[in-house]
């Protein structure tokens, strides 16, 4: 059956509840339960499930079968959660998705435990599906871990400094996003059998999806309705996060703009009545358009390595999934 | 060259002088500094580097080539760094081989980052090692760290229960150490060459060490010297942890004698200077005698598997280190 446009919403829907039910088997009658309850918690805490979709699309992209790739991708999205759930504990976040995260549900030790064995869960889950090419895949898979540790360790650096410039910014939302995008990308296409010119499209694809997918966050931060992000509109101000937004307006700006941009920094954030004034600065520097050319720019580059990719039909869900991602609203 | 008794203590320096070398080269050069210093601090701060030495002698025993497990070598060196570092926080310690704990000397967030980098850095140094085997060798690698979390977060619930069965402290010790020493012996085996035989040998001599060395730990707690131990003796009391000698306390005694063992747990461990008090109940209940019973029970068992494996020097060497294990003094 080729799918029409119609029916990759309902595609994307049916194979994420065959994601959930490998991550729920996965978990099944473990003990002890002060570990998994909270495995599980944050595993069933929802979310787009982007990831371990970009498994199941690289794969098909490249001829192969979808049931060779669900532990793989259960894989990188129970890696995506050990993140959540060990970052959530540095930004000392109360919430996430609507509910508790996992260390105020529990307690600090629970989920440092908990993360801790969701890295091992993953790689255990990847080594299901792993028939040939294992070094290979391990080696794509721990260097993306790797990256992302050092991504959320400059993203870190990054609070104490004045300014970063726009290039070191990128290095970081690599490391930190898009490292891990790819690395699905390349996971789901060599285990479809990818030859090595479609290995490197693929892992583009997914790299480019990522930078895009990073600034396109930062962006809604912004520029989102309240409702519908589901969090304070403006959180990265009020942070005073080094969003990318931020970072070029600190660039295009001088004298009394550039001051109150250096205000933030200085003051740790700003205050929620604020908002208003700084996104009508963004305005006026023009940063928000610029943060939607580069994210047309790296959608541009994630969709030109599709042509490499032999399966028409998988291509145009990666398409169309590139798409859905820069219009999204949250 | 045949090693003679005398000259195993330089063998074992000499070794772990390798094995810091990689330590160290697998770390030169990788930024940003923020998440790399404190996994050298950490990896530096010393230790008996008894797990790397275990895969080096189990590649040995079954006649394979110590230069060819180096890296699996760190790697395993680098796992349990990673445990100590994560455990402190969840400890709350201030000290780890006399110096500050990492997430001390900095902060929280560096120390559950560096953690988790550690993770992946394992995984990167056992992968270069691995020529065959290498789903099996991951398999092995990713089960003992499942292992290792499922036997912290067991001591962790048993710090709120009244009591623990000692089968039930045996499973918690076998996963948060012994898991580990047979995982080292496993990989080194398999690396080494191993037939299956072999490799169940070199695996049952690692837990069997490894159950020794924590019921070893758990005795000279209140049996060492202060200045020998390098802490205060008799801290699990002092702590309330649920030792195999306070279970086996727990299990024998009546009374008297059960009501101020169950006032440990109540009141959430003693005064320092009550240990002298509980030294004398150990005694009078022959806790110390029964721990080392077991101490001696599974150094035997260690011993009884090393007939399987061919290489003398390997074997004699693995004899040597039970040897120095069981009568430490630290």
């Amino acid at each position: 059956m080729i799918l029409d446009s119609k029916n990759y919403e309902s595609f994307y829907k049916k194979e994420i509840g065959q994601i959930d039910k490998y991550l729920n088997n996965l978990l099944k009658g473990r003990k002890p339960e002060s570990l998994y309850e909270p495995c599980s918690y944050i595993l069933n805490g929802g979310g787009k499930r982007l990831r371990p979709f970009l498994v199941l699309l690289s794969a098909k992209a490249v001829g192969g079968k979808l049931k060779d790739v669900y532990n793989a991708a259960a894989a990188v999205e129970i890696l995506h959660n050990f993140t959540l759930v060990h970052d959530d504990i540095m930004d000392n976040s109360d919430k996430r998705r609507g509910r508790a995260t996992l260390h105020k549900k529990y307690d600090l030790s629970t989920a440092i435990l908990a993360g801790d064995n969701l890295i091992a869960l993953a790689y255990h889950s990847l080594l299901k599906d792993c028939k040939k090419n294992i070094k290979a895949l391990v080696a794509i898979f721990t260097q993306a871990i790797i990256e992302v540790c050092e991504g959320q360790s400059m993203d870190k650096d990054f609070e104490t400094r004045q300014t970063v410039p726009i290039d070191e910014y990128k290095v970081m939302i690599f490391k930190k996003t898009a490292a891990l995008t790819e690395m699905c990308c390349s996971v789901g296409a060599l285990l479809g059998g990818a030859n090595k010119k479609e290995l490197k499209a693929a892992a583009n694809y997914g790299k480019f999806l990522g930078m895009a997918f990073q600034i396109q966050d930062d962006l809604l931060d912004i520029t989102a309705q309240e409702k519908t992000l589901g969090k304070t509109v403006g959180s990265d101000l009020i942070e005073g996060k080094k969003t990318y937004l931020f970072l070029k307006g600190l660039e295009k700006s001088s004298g009394k703009e550039k001051a109150e941009l250096i205000k933030v920094v200085k003051q740790k954030g700003i205050d929620k009545s604020e908002i208003n004034k700084y996104r009508e600065l963004y305005i006026k520097l023009g940063v928000l358009k610029d943060a939607e050319r580069e994210i047309m720019k790296y959608t541009k580059l994630a969709f030109k390595n599709l042509s490499f990719l032999p399966n028409e039909e998988g291509r145009n869900l990666m398409h169309w999934l590139a798409n859905i991602l820069i219009s999204r609203d949250k």
